[in-house]
C-alpha cells in the first residue's frame, strides 16, 4: 500500500513500515525510546513489533491496563512518573503500540511531557487504524466526558500494519467496521456498499482508503474549526450513548463502534427529517447496522440521561447540540440543530 | 508604557490594557468568561479587576488554593471538573488573575481543556510578569520537578498592571527582581547596576524593558531549541536549590527569586573558573546578592541532593547538565557543561 502524507508527518503501511522507523530513529538520532503498551498488546503486538524494529538505542517498555476505563489524567500520572524515573529526556520518542486509548492517552503524555516531545503511533486494533491514530487529536476522559482533556499534536510517523488485527476480536474489527461505514456514508459510499454486501472484505484496502479521506479532511481543517464536523457524522448521539452505558452501572459498555453504528440510524432519521435524506436509505441503514451489530435496548427512559449527556460534548457552544446530517449519500451538512423532542423521536426510532 | 508585541499577541501596559480586553471579547465573541483566581488575588486583586473590566457576557469566577504545592495536576482536575459543570465551551475564554502559579496552571488548564481555549493573562506579582506569563510555557510540578507537565501555548493577550504589585509582599518583590537582574547579566546590565544601587527603583520601567528583552528572545526561538537557553541563567542550580528546599521537611521554602539568585552566584563562579568570566564580577554578584537575599544556609551534606534534583531538569539530554554560563555581562554562552566536583564547588563558594 502507498503511503499516504498527512501535515507533518507520514502514514507508513506493511512491513516496510519498520524500515522507515528505523530511519526516523537514526536521523533524529533519540536519546532513548519508550514504548507504551497495554496487557493486550504486550502480549500479542509487542513480540511481533520487536521482531521487525531495530534500533540500539535503549528501549523501555511502559504497561498502562487495558480499557477506555483508564484513559484517564490517573493513568497519565503513572506513565509521567515512569519516564521521569527512567530518565526520559526532550530528545527520549515515544512509541504507542496499541488501540485508540494507547494511541490518544500516549499522544497525550508525550505531547505535555517536558512541554513536548515526539512520538509515533502504531495502531494494533481497526478503530485505531482508521480513525483514533490519524488526525493529531490526543487526549483523555474526564469521568464519563470522553477526551475532554486533550491537545491537538501530530506524530512523527503512523506505522499502519494490518497483521496486528490478528490479534483483536471480532467484536472489535465490527467495532472499527462502524467508522469505515461512517467514512461512506459522508464521502464514498463504495466502502459501505462493500461492507453492507459481502462476507468477506478487502480489509487493508477499506483501512487505506478510510486514512485517504479522514487525511483529506483534516488537511483542510486540522483544529476542527469547520469541514472537519464532518467526521462526526453518527458521533453526536453516538458518544452520548456510549458515555450512557459506560456510566450506567445496568448497562454493559458498549464498544465505541456499536454506539456510533446505532447514533448513525439516528442521525439518519434526523437527517431525514431536517434535510429531507430519502427515507428508504435510512431504511437501509438501520437494516444494515443491526444485521451487523444486532439490536441493543435502549429504553424510553434512558433518553432523558443520553440527551444530557450529548449536551456536554465538545463540539457544542452555548448549549446547543451540533449535528452534521445527510441531504443524501456523500453529501453533508453541518452545523445542524435538532430539537430535543426529534432527537428523542430518533431514539424511538431507532428502538422500534 | 508602549505595548510590546509578542509572536501572536500583544502585551498592553496600564489602565488602557482593560479597554483592549474589553475589545478583545466583543470581537471575538465569546460565550463566557471564566477567571481563575486563588485566594489572595480574588481577595486583593479581583475588585480592582472587576472595577476596570466590562463585559456583558456571564462570568464566573474559579478559585484554587495559593501556592507552589497546589501547582500539580490535581488542581487541574479540579478545575477542569468545574469548567464542566459550569458548562464551558470552546468558546469560552479562560482569564487567569494571579501569579505564575496561576498564570501557568491556568494556561495548561486552558491549553487542554477540550484541546484548548483561549486564554488572557493578568500578572500580579513581579515574578508572574516579568517572567511566567510571558513567552508561551504553561505547565505544572510532578512531584517535586518544576513544570515537568505542560505545553507550549500562547495567551490571546497580556495585561500588565502594576497597581497589583501594591498586593504582594516585599519577599515577593524580591523574588521577582532576581529575574529583572539576569535580563541584566545576560542583556542589559543597567538593569543590574539600578537595583544594586538605589534603594528606589521605577518598577515599570524594570518591568517593561525585562518583558522587551524576553520577548526578544522568545521570538527568535519559542521553543527552546537553542538560544532561548539563556533565560535558564541561574536556573540550573537554582532549580535543584529550589526544589530541595521544598522537599526537604527540615528547610523552610525560597522563593523562585532566593533560590534562582543562589543560582547566580554559583553559575557566575562556574562561568567564571569554566569562561574565564572576571572574577571581580563573580565576587560583585555574591555581595549584591546577599546584601538583597541575605545568605540562606546551604550545607555540604545537602549538595548531593541538589546535584541529583538538577539531574532532572527539562533541559537535561542524555543525563547531562546543561549551563548557559557568562563569558562577561551581556555575553552568554548556552550549552556548557561543568562536572559535578565543579557544581559542587560552585555551592561551597556561595556557601563560604
Amino acid at each position: 500500500m502507498t503511503t499516504i502524507n498527512a501535515a507533518t508527518y507520514p502514514i507508513h503501511f506493511d512491513e516496510k513500515a519498520y524500515n522507515e522507523l528505523t530511519s526516523l530513529i537514526s536521523k533524529k538520532n533519540y536519546s532513548s525510546i519508550f514504548i507504551l503498551v497495554d496487557d493486550n498488546t504486550l502480549e500479542h503486538c509487542y513480540p511481533r513489533f520487536m521482531q521487525l524494529f531495530a534500533t540500539d538505542k535503549p528501549i523501555e517498555v511502559i504497561q498502562i491496563d487495558a480499557g477506555e476505563i483508564h484513559k484517564n489524567i490517573e493513568t497519565c500520572m503513572g506513565v509521567w512518573n515512569v519516564m521521569t524515573e527512567l530518565g526520559a529526556d526532550r530528545k527520549s520518542l515515544l512509541i504507542t503500540l496499541g488501540g485508540g486509548v494507547i494511541t490518544d492517552l500516549g499522544g497525550f503524555v508525550a505531547s505535555t511531557f517536558k512541554r513536548g516531545i515526539d512520538f509515533v503511533n502504531i495502531p494494533t486494533t481497526l478503530l485505531s487504524m482508521v480513525d483514533a491514530s490519524v488526525g493529531g487529536k490526543t487526549g483523555v476522559d474526564l469521568g464519563v466526558l470522553k477526551n475532554q482533556i486533550g491537545v491537538f499534536a501530530n506524530p512523527e510517523m503512523i506505522v499502519i500494519d494490518a497483521e496486528y488485527l490478528h490479534t483483536v476480536s471480532t467484536r472489535e474489527i465490527r467495532s472499527g467496521t462502524a467508522e469505515i461505514i461512517k467514512y461512506g456514508m459522508t464521502h464514498d459510499i463504495r466502502l459501505f456498499n462493500e461492507i453492507k454486501d459481502n462476507d468477506q472484505v478487502n480489509i487493508v484496502d477499506l483501512i487505506h482508503r478510510s486514512i485517504e479521506i479522514k487525511n483529506e479532511v483534516v488537511l483542510e481543517d486540522p483544529k476542527e474549526q469547520d469541514i472537519r464536523k464532518v467526521l462526526n457524522w453518527g458521533h453526536t448521539i453516538g458518544h452520548g450513548v456510549e458515555s450512557y452505558f459506560l456510566e450506567n452501572p445496568k448497562k454493559e459498555a458498549l464498544t465505541h463502534g456499536e454506539a456510533i453504528a446505532i447514533g448513525m440510524v439516528c442521525e439518519a432519521y434526523l437527517s431525514s427529517e431536517i434535510l429531507g435524506f430519502p427515507e428508504e436509505k435510512v431504511s437501509e441503514i438501520k437494516e444494515a447496522i443491526i444485521k451487523i451489530y444486532g439490536k441493543i435496548a435502549i429504553e424510553k427512559n434512558d433518553f432523558k440521561a443520553i440527551l444530557e449527556l450529548m449536551k456536554h460534548d465538545k463540539k457544542n457552544v452555548a448549549g446547543e447540540i451540533n449535528f452534521v446530517l445527510l441531504k443524501d449519500y456523500e453529501d453533508f451538512k453541518i452545523n445542524c440543530k435538532a430539537s430535543e423532542e426529534l432527537i428523542k423521536k430518533s431514539l424511538a426510532f431507532y428502538n422500534a
